[in-house]
């Protein structure tokens, strides 16, 4: 096995751009951090480059290295200048950055959760991890949402990523397709005048739209909606976290 | 107006040791950063001993200081000393924190939350807000709960401190005086053989138990509750975040 000792190396250089942005865009990969989520990527035979890891990683043992992956042993100071954690597990993976761009929202079925300028990468991972428990399909990222593989979002996805369709696409034109084929596009709104969230059934086709944190959805977008729903407040809170709202929604109307 | 200038003076020292656990304990008060809670402290009676504001803040004209409040101007300086936030808005108040000793479990009415070794501020102060949105009475922080005025939670929990009945205590009184008054006390387990939780109606007076993030519920306070509840999940996630779970339960059980 190849092994790296010095965070000067042209490949360690190369991963800890990943976690950057524009690194990210720029070689269509992202970071996993921690035993966790690479098995899960294993698991769900997710697109991995490499593995990289400490040769005392305790489990070790456990590793099956997927055929054309990589596995590079790196150092402790190797592993200490990749992670943002504190305790790193010493294991680590480059995964390909595969948006599908094959699903359409033509052919889209089940339940899928629209994100509008979701802003908060904890938000955003906790909403992609409740659609998975929740039994959702997918979901689009609208184009104002952050950058979707960062290290919070990917820490607070838990590998819920590679259960679902995740698509990076202006949500127009998948509301304008779901409404052409009579699905329900239920946008959410702050607006006791809404219609009351446990009023419309459950559904096994339809898309749920969850807006920024500050501003909730677009305007334009909520008027394009099949119905707004409201989450009445009975206390003397302002609103919901907008990843608790998108909880209680999405188990609320999934079939 | 008194002005403070200097992160030397004494008084900002005692402040900014509010920013510790251990300074909290010692002085029994907590800092609010920021106009939002501020507001709210007012709006709601709290008990404010001082509040500190810049000069320049663009609200001054709205600030209604209570009757015993010292009102102390801060220069730029100090404001970047206190606040623990990029872009503090200028303005802090010293609040008084009065954990209600005098609410015993015996005459407690209403849907109460009761912690159970939560560890993560923002999943706490999410779990406080959105026990005030949906209309519950108070909060058991149990023994095993973080310090529940750190500035992460103070800034989650969003003001809705101020309108909840907020106790320390362990848990086991409170269980056994809810049961004994008849009152069921739902505890929650990732465990597909308890009870569905969208089985067991709605409720006026009741408890519902969370647990810690990584290990659920204390085994003992699990074989103590009057029924245990579960959320399926029906894809692929491994569980749900703690805090969105609580969201679903709370909104589900309460009347």
């Amino acid at each position: 096995m190849k092994v790296i000792t010095s965070v000067n190396n042209s490949q360690v250089k190369a991963w800890t751009k990943l976690n950057t942005k524009k690194g990210r865009l720029k070689q269509g990969k992202y970071l996993l951090d921690g035993w966790h989520l690479v098995k899960e990527a294993i698991r769900t035979n997710a697109s991995i480059e490499t593995i990289m890891v400490d040769p005392n990683f305790k489990h070790m043992q456990e590793i099956t290295v997927p055929e054309g992956t990589d596995m590079i042993q790196i150092t402790d100071n190797v592993v200490k200048h990749l992670s943002d954690t504190k305790h790193p597990q010493g294991i680590f993976a480059v995964v390909r950055i595969e948006m599908q761009q094959d699903v359409q929202p033509e052919n889209a079925t089940g339940a899928w959760l629209f994100m509008d300028n979701v802003q908060d990468p904890g938000n955003i991972g906790t909403m992609v991890r409740t659609a998975d428990a929740a039994g959702f399909t997918g979901i689009v990222f609208g184009n104002g949402t952050t950058d979707i593989y960062n290290s919070k979002i990917v820490r607070s996805m838990q590998g819920s990523q590679f259960h679902l369709k995740m698509v990076s696409a202006p949500l127009d034109p998948w509301i304008d397709a779901f409404k052409e084929q009579k699905k329900p596009v239920f946008g959410t709104e702050l607006n006791p005048k809404a219609r009351p969230y446990n009023e419309v059934g459950k559904h096994s086709d339809f898309a749920l739209i969850m807006g920024n944190e500050g501003n909730g959805m677009q305007k334009d977008l909520l008027s394009k909606t099949s119905l707004n729903l409201y989450i009445p407040i009975v206390g003397k809170a302002e609103s919901l976290n907008v990843a608790v709202a998108a909880g209680i929604l999405m188990f609320q109307l999934k079939n």
